[in-house]
């Protein structure tokens, strides 16, 4: 485990460095001053391992794997700058969100630039990249699916967690797809070990996902980068949520209707009495387990980083 | 010239009806919804006119020319609806805007769905679209900075007509220049051509531009689809505001400072003594004159049909 936990704080690296040598004009200021602000917040660079992780299987190039890599990683920039505007988020990653530190204007814009510099870096890439950004292009248009359903999901009362689940295939799911099978497919490797590797990562999302809802109420705040339970505030639907409602529908609006957007004890309390907690937790790890599965029945020559590398998602606790 | 406009008649019809047959999927609904509104507001179709004009002197495939047009009025479309947010505009060809029919984050979202379908459109044509999607995505950025700069320009008070000009061949012009240039270069024209095709459409960008903002003041608001003066409102900076300022400063000001977002008779007579209007009509004309002698040294083999598509749009009244 050391090693691996060695190579990814290698790869970890080697993307901080590439994306800080990617050179960003200086004007105009309005549209690229937001943009480095936006990519200076450096996150866990949780896509950019996969990427690279997935990459080693193939034989792929190094340097095909940092462009896939950095264009998927600024398309996940590019959908928090934008998500964040249409969610009224203040604050990602201890730091103000783009559209607080400028204004919405100034978002709209630099996640559309954002966007587009990715598309660039991945048209770079000259072995099929035609292919490349078809694939990208689709799973991008998924991701906008995803977001549309969770926007929609915050008017809806009914809602069961198979309706949940699919959202977040779409819209957390589809990107870790790519980063799995984008490169399989800069290789040309068959095209049902591609979709295979797409699912993989669906399912892979899924648990990630859940894991955010849980940490959104359960988490620490400050390690977490940002204010708990607003998940809870704007209505959205979580795996929590459904499962809470389950449980005891008019309790859970209640203490929801109660909560003054800080204080989440009675919240809290109300989802472990009620094994709402751990049956969330167990749902995320069934989700975990179809991802193993996944990955072992694609008989990869090396599977063990990418599996080791899941294991380490499933147990992380921010 | 008839059978110009016999064949302009022709290809906008064509083009509305590939439009209308590209199926959008019908859910999730908030996504999809606010895209069909979008698209349902016809425009002029001057680009993708432009884009089969241009094709025709290169013996393109009539399926492909198809395609480009349809990824640039869909691009065009996107940067409307993420422009009319930033601008706040509420009206534009005589219906609501994007995010007024919905709301803003329908609407960032319906311009991210669009932009993303104009690539998928564009990366379905085999031949070359790799190079075609990196001068595409090259022209984007082009397109965001010059969008970012006509923001800049608001808040700036000192601002000479190059400054203006600069971010119209950035936000206007870099578009027009794909459509001439794009065609040339899926039949591997050399790139010379390419890019002189490309400055061609962005000294016609600045024609056109000249003329809009002088339609935004001088224009018949039922033809033009919009209420006119939101220039003046805004404090964006035209051609029309540059020139009135050197010609008597502290009376456009005092004239734009009492202009009460309706009646714009005394800002039409102090443009109009001042030969403001004139000088600017004129302006505009050497644009065009550039964007004409560009084309006629590109020797292609037959420039006229392009030609006297210029002359009619120098020549439009809305």
């Amino acid at each position: 485990m050391t090693e691996l936990v060695d190579l990814i704080s290698f790869i970890r690296n080697e993307f901080n460095k590439s994306l800080n040598n990617y050179s960003i004009p200086k004007e105009p200021k309005y549209l690229y001053d937001p943009i480095k602000f936006s990519l200076k917040s450096k996150g866990k660079r949780f896509r950019p391992i996969i990427v690279h992780l997935s990459g080693r299987n193939f034989k792929c190039d190094p340097d095909d794997l940092m462009k896939v890599s950095m264009g998927l990683e600024l398309l996940h920039n590019f959908t928090l700058v934008h998500d964040d505007i249409m969610d009224s988020d203040d604050i990602r990653r201890n730091m103000p969100t783009v559209h607080k530190k400028y204004d919405v204007p100034s978002a709209i814009l630099a996640g559309d630039g954002i966007f587009t510099i990715s598309q660039l870096i991945l048209g770079n890439i000259q072995d099929d990249s035609h292919q490349l950004l078809q694939k990208y292009n689709e799973m991008v248009l998924e991701i906008c699916e995803g977001q549309a359903l969770d926007k929609q999901f915050e008017m809806e009362e009914k809602l069961n967690l198979n309706d949940y689940v699919e959202m977040v295939k779409k819209k957390t799911g589809a990107l870790l797809g790519a980063c799995l099978s984008l490169p399989a497919l800069i290789v040309n490797e068959r095209i049902e070990k591609i979709n295979q590797l797409y699912e993989t990562g669906k399912s892979l999302g899924v648990g990630f996902q859940i894991h955010d809802d849980i940490f959104e109420i359960f988490g620490n705040e400050d390690v977490i980068g940002k204010s708990l339970g607003s998940d809870i505030s704007s209505n959205k639907k979580t795996a929590i949520s459904i499962v809470a409602k389950e449980k005891n529908k008019v309790k859970w609006n209640k203490l929801t209707h109660q909560f003054d957007g800080k204080d989440l004890n009675n919240i809290r309390k109300f989802l472990e009495r009620n094994n709402v907690k751990t049956e969330v937790e167990s749902i995320a790890d069934s989700y975990f387990s179809a991802a193993f599965s996944s990955l072992k029945n694609l008989h990869l020559d090396d599977h063990n980083e990418l599996f080791n590398f899941f294991k380490m998602v499933q147990e992380r606790s921010y």
